[in-house]
Order: structure tokens, then C-alpha cells, then sequence
């Protein structure tokens, strides 16, 4: 037998290809749950109480009964063909253009969806623009193959697009192609703005004067808590032609099924199913989901998740505004799972985030969600998972770091 | 709207990554079911009708019941926990060394973790030594990443080891890395041949001594068929230390599940976990099979399957004996899906594919296994999947081909 750990953290530098060198060894895990009692806002997780375990049990049985052979063999990397015609078919709807499973390919949840998109453009030395601030996830996985990350300002209404050709410009004079535009127009992850019809557009014809591919990360985009829904995706808005939506299961079923898929070109889905190394998506699961699409379960589900979330956004705008008004401003968003509250001058949102933490309250730190060094003074807090009845108290606890910090704070 | 295809084939060359043109736009997709009744030998599916769906609807149901939270939430990039630790529990028993769930990463079928490997360690240039002939698929993903392939011959026991160091030394000699020998020692694809226990430890010795990984692909390593286990793999050989075992569900359990798990050093698990982009395998799928595991379904389940296999490769070693003895030689394996046929001389393996196929038999032909053009005159006869009571008439119309080939062929 060989000495222990002939291939250790340091010995193991040799073999490992430049990837895995630019990942390093840490691993973006799932946050570990706190030993105290804490109210968390911290994670864009669903509703626990209301993850529909009885539609996903019924569903299994259903597919096991009625199509045992196909769900438990090799499906295909485009994934298994079911799912992409029952998503073809809801997504004609949903978007308002005609769809067929040429468009689609089965992810294995956005995070892989938005990976597999990467894999097929970037090359080492590409520039991807992205929003800032944006989710770090994504930024994290554009920055694995290499890409140089441009980041573009944002304002309440979502990216400036005023400024998105200048930045393709900068690359352009840089000798570097600008391939890729990543974004979240919708529910924006972490600040919640909502991109109008009209930056949308110009987006569009930015897209195809430059040959620059949209990156539509639509993780949001059904958990609408508005009135009404908002305006089309830009994929829906080109025809289908512009841009990649990255879509999920994981907010309107759950994270745990790692599902999602993704619209695109059909010469972009053809590219990404040939890359793909893990001979696709479940097959299993995949028929699962999509009898919970043609039972209708799904659609069901979404609409009483609109009414979960809207009833804990009111309660966090509520609570915000009876403790907290003093130090804090913000746009009540109008869907997803963030508020993006701005901090008053002076205050650190690093320092809340620390204060608030002894007080046993978990948010999110503006400065993390940005891919430059141009933050801003905000804190993320997601209501989507916190239990209703925990809100007001975590918020009024939020309220006292926050009047703590100010209270030592020395207004620049 | 923009003229239609603004995205075409053609246009988004331009837009591609190295990789996804490595690629090309072909997928590698699951074959598509003959319109005729075909007896297929064709891939290596398990058995239909024991496809353990009563089991999987049990668990799934004690899963949702027990533990449907953490099911349904995201897992981590290592793999859901619980089937980490009953991974690491079973194999140590198989194995027969200590192992724990920090030698395990949970994949999402075997192709998804030679697939991390290989992105883990494989830059453009580098040298990966591999079987010939071997698995395609695998072939495929080392080729993906860029590498030069160096094809090592195999004989009746499995790899030349004694040509191993000299290809070492050749890629040496060439200014390249010579970092990883993908192999498949075990009831290998497609000749079947499992290495014996002395050329095992000649291959540590040569791994340890030139510092290259193995990456020993195990997908049938459980599906023994003779009297007794094949000997300890590479990786319980070495302690643990010198390779990276793949393995799967996807033989033992369903292929449609995409699920598997490498068992590796540590310091390589973590950097497959820091790669990934798909924040880890389903837990939802994980903690089903984990309660497979801990309830002992897996096990009873796998001695069925060994079972139901024997019989089939009686079956057809009789009607090879019985109907093709005066056209193809062979050894009977001791395990796995595959009995490696070889042709009589002057037979092309292409040619008796195509007749067979006429006749409504589909085999596989020897030189779409090889990764260098020293093919040899082989069929690989799957009999995982053909119902047993095919198996003789599949087996006898094979014989009407080869007597087709056989009476119009020129022997050299």
C-alpha cells in the first residue's frame, strides 16, 4: 500500500487542468444550517410548508404505472422527449409564441442550465456582460471557463442598457469579442427590479446589431405578485431568435428535483445537448414532472404559490415599514423572492449583516451579489422561505441592528 | 421580429467555444427503436421486465413521508449526504477497506462522473491512455476535453500493462503529460475480460511510480456471474489512494434514474465538487435510492439481477455453441453485459452487422470500439436486455448471417 494521501490538496497540482485550477478547492455548498434558532432571509429557497410532495407521489405512481419502461431507461441528452413537448406546449402559452421540443432541452436545474450555455460559448479571454449586481452563482460559473466578466450598472428599472453597447465597444477596442450578455430582466435576483418593455427592445436590437447572445436567466419569471404578469421574456420578444431563457422547476416545485430546461435557437439546443458528457437529464424525473405539467398539478401549483408569496411579501413590506423606515428604503418588487432594500447614507451593510447575525437574523450583504468593485450599501432579504408567522420578529430584530449600527456609525 | 434562423447552424460558429466545436452538432443520442420486431444485442440496457419500480415507489413514498424537506431542497455539490454515507457504508463492505462519505461524490450516472474526472483534470495536449478497444461514449468525453489519446492493446485478460510504462514514456519523450489511463479492468465493455489480481498490482506499481491517475470505470464491477467475485478493484488495491472508481445505479437499479457516484482520494473529490456547475445531483433521487440501500432492496434486487443475467449468457453461449461454432470463437465472461465474439478469419464484422440487420438481429461490430485503427474482426453480442426467450432465434438468424458472409466472402 502506498503512503497516506499520495494525492493530497497540494500534491494533486500537477494533474489538474487549468479549469479546475481557476475553481480552487472551495465548494459553493449549501449553506449549513445554524445551531441556534435564527429567522433566516438569506436564501432563495421555496416555501417549505407548501412543496408539493402528494402531486410529485401521485405523479410517480402514475408514470411507473403507465410508462415504467421509458422513465427507467437512457432518454437522450436533449432529455426526455415528454417533458419538452409538455414544455414546448406550456411555454407557447406562457410566452405567446409558438414553440415546439426543437426549442427545448432538459437542464438539470438553471444552474446547469445556464453551465451548459456557458460551456457552448465561452472560451478563455471571451467577455460576458453581466448585471451588477447580479447572482453570484452564475457569475461564478462564467468565470470558471475563463470569460473576462464586464459588469453593467443597473438602475430601478434593471440593466442600463444605455450602457450595454459602449462595454461591447470597450471589448471590441480590447481585441476580445463580446459573445454574451448574462441577465435576470425579471424579479431581478438581488434587486428585484423588473426590466420594462421598452429597455427590453432596445436590448433586442442591440443583441442583433452585434451579434451578442442574451443570456435570459428566467428563474423568477412565473412568480409574478403583482396585478399582472410582466412583459414578455426577451426570448419570447425575438421570436425565439436572440437569447437562451434559463428556466426551472426549482421555484415552482422544488430545488431538490435538480430540473429545469432551457428555450434557445434550435441550432444553440443541438449544440448544448452535443456537449453534454452525462447522457442527459432524468428520464425519471423528467416524466414525472411533466405528468404533473399535462395533470395541470403545476399550474395549480403556481397560483397558490403566488398567493404564499405575496401574502409574505406584504408582510416583510409591512414589517419594514413600521420598524425600519428610518434606515432603509426600497421598491417593493413585483415578483420573486427579494426585497433589495437600500441602507441610509453611512451605513455598512457588511456591518448589519454581521450585527443582525448576532441578533440571530440571516440577510444577505449587498456586496456580495456585485462582479466589480463598484457596490452599493444594500441588504438582500429573502422572503420566500422564512415561515409568515417568523417575519415581523425577524424584521424587528433587523430593526434593532440596524439602529445599533447607526448608533456607532459616523455619518460620512 | 428578426429575420427567421438569425441563429442558424452556420451563423453561431462564430459564438462557439473550443469544445462545443470539438463536439460538433452531432448528439449521441439513445438509438431510436426499430420500426420492426428486431431482436436487439445492441446496448447495454438492463433487463426490462425486472426493473425494480415497486421498490423505487416505496422508498419514494417512506422518503416523502420521513424526510420530505430535505429531499426537496437543494443538496450540495457533493451529493445528497445520506447516500453518501450508505455509498460509503455498502462499499466498504465491497471494497473491503474504511470508507466514508468523504471519499464519495455523487454523480449523476457513470458518463456524469468520468465526465467531472476528466473536466477535473484534463487540459488541451495532455495524454490519456485508454483500453482498446473500449467503451465509445467514454472515448467521446476524453476526446471532448481536448486530450491526445494513446491506445493501449488489451489480450484475453484485459490491458497489455506490460505496454503501459512505454506509452508513459512516449507522450514523455512527445513533451506531453501522461496524466490519466481510463480503463474498464472488470466484466470490461466491450470484450468482457476482467483483469486478474497480478497485472492489477503491476498497474499501481507503474501509477504510483510515473504519477498518473487511473480512472477505473466499475459499471458492472457488482454483475458477477461466475462462482465467485471478481478481484478487489483498483481503487481498494491501492487503499483508497491511487484511483478514481466509477461507478452507477444505472446497471443495478435503472438507467433512466442518472444517477451514480465516484469513489476517489479526497483532495479529488473536492475539486470534482468545486467544478461542478449544476449545484450536485438530485437529492430528491439521491435519498430514494439511499432508502434503497438502507432498506436492503439494492441488495436483494442485485442478486436477482445476477440471477436473471446467468441465465441469459447460458442462453446464448448454448445457441453460440449450437448455431455459430464453425464461424466465431470466444471466452465466456465471467460477468457484465457482453460476450466479445470473434470472427473466423476473412469474416468483416461490418459486413455480418449489416446482413444480420437485414435479418432483423442488431449486434455490434468490433471496430466501432477502438480508439486507434488496429481493429480487430469482433461482435459484441449485449444480452442484458434481449428477453431470454429471444435469445435463441436472435442467436440463430446471427448464424444465417455469418453462413450469408461466410459463402460470399474471400477468405485472405
Amino acid at each position: 500500500m502506498p503512503e497516506p494521501s499520495f494525492w493530497s490538496e497540494d500534491s494533486i497540482e500537477d494533474l489538474l487542468s487549468s479549469r479546475a485550477k481557476i475553481m480552487g478547492p472551495g465548494v459553493w455548498a449549501a449553506a449549513r444550517p445554524d445551531e441556534r434558532p435564527v429567522i433566516s432571509f438569506a436564501g432563495g429557497l421555496p416555501d417549505v410548508a407548501s412543496l408539493p410532495s402528494e402531486e410529485l407521489l401521485r405523479a410517480t405512481r402514475n408514470v411507473l404505472n403507465r410508462e415504467r419502461r421509458e422513465a427507467l431507461q437512457y432518454g437522450g441528452t436533449f432529455g426526455p422527449q415528454p417533458l419538452r413537448e409538455a414544455i414546448a406546449e406550456r411555454s407557447s402559452h406562457i410566452e405567446g409564441i409558438p414553440l415546439n421540443a426543437e426549442h427545448v432541452i432538459i437542464s438539470s436545474g438553471a444552474a446547469h442550465g445556464i453551465g451548459i450555455a456557458c460551456e457552448a460559448i465561452i472560451d478563455p479571454g471571451d467577455t460576458v456582460l453581466v448585471e451588477s449586481p447580479t447572482f453570484p452563482g452564475s457569475l461564478r460559473t462564467i468565470h470558471s471557463f475563463g470569460a473576462d466578466v464586464e459588469a453593467v450598472p443597473m438602475d430601478d428599472q434593471g440593466i442600463r442598457v444605455d450602457l450595454v453597447e459602449e462595454k461591447i465597444q470597450k471589448a471590441s477596442d480590447e481585441g476580445k469579442q463580446a459573445k454574451l450578455l448574462y441577465l435576470i430582466p425579471t424579479h431581478q435576483n438581488p434587486a428585484g427590479s423588473t426590466l420594462p418593455l421598452e429597455r427590453r427592445e432596445r436590448l433586442l436590437e442591440i443583441a442583433r446589431d452585434h451579434r451578442i447572445l442574451l443570456m435570459e436567466d428566467d428563474a423568477y419569471g412565473e412568480l409574478w405578485l403583482g396585478d399582472e404578469p410582466p412583459p414578455p421574456s426577451l426570448f419570447a420578444l425575438s421570436g425565439g431568435e436572440l437569447a437562451i431563457k434559463v428556466a426551472t422547476f426549482s421555484k415552482i416545485i422544488a430545488t431538490g428535483l435538480r430540473l429545469g430546461w432551457n428555450l434557445a435557437p434550435p441550432a444553440f439546443i443541438n449544440r448544448m445537448a452535443a456537449l453534454r458528457y452525462d447522457m442527459g437529464s432524468s428520464p425519471y424525473l423528467g416524466r414525472i414532472v411533466a405528468e404533473m405539467i399535462r395533470s395541470e398539478d403545476l399550474d395549480r401549483h403556481v397560483n397558490r404559490l403566488r398567493t404564499i408569496y405575496r401574502g409574505k411579501l406584504d408582510r416583510v413590506c409591512n414589517a419594514l415599514e413600521e420598524h425600519c423606515s428610518d434606515y432603509v428604503s426600497y421598491l417593493r418588487p413585483d415578483g420573486g423572492f427579494f426585497v433589495w432594500v437600500k441602507l441610509r447614507e453611512g451605513l455598512s451593510a457588511l456591518e448589519v449583516q454581521r450585527v443582525a447575525n448576532e441578533k440571530a437574523v440571516i440577510i444577505g450583504a449587498g456586496p456580495h451579489f456585485f462582479a466589480d468593485n463598484n457596490t452599493t450599501q444594500h441588504l438582500r432579504i429573502a422572503f420566500s422561505y422564512t415561515p409568515i408567522e417568523e417575519i415581523e420578529e425577524g424584521i424587528h430584530r433587523l430593526a434593532e441592528a440596524l439602529s445599533e449600527v447607526a448608533s456607532t456609525s459616523t455619518v460620512k
